[in-house]
């Protein structure tokens, strides 16, 4: 079996951790935060992420970022995307070999709108390894941490590599797949988070399942429509990383970001909001992102807009949801038909 | 404004009738029990179906058929798949001019495997109308008759007729769109109820929302196989009345179809569970005849071939389930886009 080190000692990290645990490898688990690791390793909970689940008591968390990775075969990176960079100068400093690179962080960078991989590829030296993967998918971590049965995709710019972290995580109740669109399997994990937001919005007010389908419809397409642009290849977005993890990320409770849009459908103001999650909402930053490409690259993504007129400008949300409703053309279904059909018909 | 009869009084029937009433229009909602239509015109209730809402005064349920249809432009049929044959020869007996024809039924007839308008043209004299549209989309009847935000799709062989559907229906709560894809339409609508049946059996066994994202995205790519080996363009499948539809379908605590599938996992016989639910569960007659067809045409439909085993053949729902899961092959996602590639890539 394998040294495996998981860095990021969140919901996410956690419940992987403990994936790889059942699986039978050496798991060391990284937190920044030296409090944390000792609670985790004198109490086997993590409280703050997973409250309800005890831990293995062989699954070791670790604050010494060059004693977790001594010896590893494997790094998984779960972090939220603003600590992505510095966690990755800091392996840098200490990794002194190469390994497979596994990540399970869903974003994209605000201020220079790259995916994970892409910011990890800037900061890790590339002797360190071969191509990073991605692991994304209908995942809600405490879920997993119960062994509920669950399905992702492994995508890589090489698929061995993705085969990889496959053979590392594949079990009777984790379920894992190959892709080789590591670009559309990123984006989807991502952008999936703005629609989130905008059916727990909708939700909020009232607004009830159809009109939730509905968005969820449109926002696959709008979604599918900027990663096409960023060179996705749009039959992914139908897929487990796609309109699997949409559908999971809008309707569940675990959902942060639907919760978040909850809130702010309530009347709450963006940082009101935030204060009470207590945890990162991905979505935030990724409709910051997703505004600035769609601004910039002139791409029809009405969605995202009032989103993040809602979450930035003060815009009411009732308005920005009638709206869509009623912006909607007669004769233009706006779904990802029409997005599939431009690309392989013609 | 418009004399419309909308034939059938349940809740989807009596919610369109609320809707074209809300236009403007003069609407005869038929039922086939004379007590029932004495209910509505006396109480303005329909307790059976849509206990909550008080009906317009306006909408006058009537019992003879012959009545109804006096005068109408447009015939709406919103009746079970068993009642669609016989209530088209009652028309067929008693209509004296050409009218539109629109149907809201989703269903297949088990013994024919044929779709509800395949079933109406057998019925109807052609010089009654031009040509069958039908109206499907995500659209709980509890939601759309207290006018939450609702869309759904017109399709007809005869864009004009679908052109028709949607001017009669639309308003600001109710949006229609139109779509060239009749069969795909029909079958989204219908296949869609057999995945809703797998995810209340997934709910009702307790494996979470993680599991139910995998259930509905592999469910998708079999309906959508399924669907384009009889007719339908794939790319119906990605939009309202496909995704849209399996998501309110799947997630809703309205849908019928899910509940039926809930209480069987709870161990109840399907006997037991249809007499409980006291409505018509069209999912239950969906299954059989998509069996049927998989079977005879040798399509690969696991999901659709388990939840029969469970309907008809007494099979335990948690050994199903768990065989779906682990069946899952580990290089293939069984998902839309496969069956996309092959169509457009090739």
């Amino acid at each position: 079996m394998d040294k495996v080190a998981v860095l990021g000692a969140g919901s996410w990290g956690t419940a992987l951790a403990m994936v790889l645990n059942e699986n039978g490898h050496d798991v060391r688990l990284w937190t920044h935060l030296k409090e944390h690791a000792e609670e985790i390793n004198t109490t086997n909970k993590n409280q703050s992420y997973l409250p309800e689940v005890t831990l293995p008591s062989n699954l070791v968390a670790f604050n010494d970022l060059k004693e977790a990775l001594q010896n590893v075969t494997s790094v998984i990176f779960v972090l939220p995307t603003s600590a992505i960079r510095d966690v990755c100068r800091q392996v840098a400093k200490v990794l002194d070999h190469k390994v497979t690179i596994i990540h399970g962080t869903k974003g994209i960078e605000p201020e220079t709108l790259k995916r994970i991989s892409e910011m990890m590829e800037e900061e890790l030296p590339k002797h360190l390894f071969d191509e990073i993967v991605v692991l994304s998918g209908p995942s809600h971590a405490e879920e997993v941490s119960v062994k509920h049965p669950t399905t992702v995709t492994a995508s890589s710019k090489n698929i061995k590599e993705a085969e990889k972290a496959q053979d590392l995580f594949i079990n009777q109740y984790f379920r894992v797949y190959t892709s080789p669109d590591m670009v559309g399997v990123e984006l989807g994990g991502s952008l999936k988070n703005i629609i989130a937001l905008g059916a727990g919005i909708s939700d909020g007010l009232g607004y009830g399942d159809n009109a939730k389908a509905a968005l969820m419809t449109r926002g696959l397409a709008e979604i599918a429509r900027l990663g096409t642009t960023m060179g996705a290849d749009p039959l992914t977005f139908v897929g487990l990383s796609g309109i699997g993890d949409l559908i999971v990320t809008c309707t569940s409770v675990h959902s942060r970001n639907w919760k978040a849009g909850n809130l702010l459908a309530g009347g709450k103001g963006l940082n009101d909001v935030l204060e009470q999650m207590g945890m990162v909402v991905e979505g935030v930053r990724t409709t910051e992102a997703a505004y600035h490409l769609a601004t910039t690259q002139d791409i029809e993504m009405p969605i995202t807009k009032g989103i993040y007129k809602i979450l930035f400008e003060d815009a009411d949300p009732k308005e920005i949801v009638d709206q869509l409703m009623t912006r909607m053309r007669r004769h233009e279904m706006e779904d990802l038909s029409a997005i599939l059909s431009d690309r392989y018909r013609t």
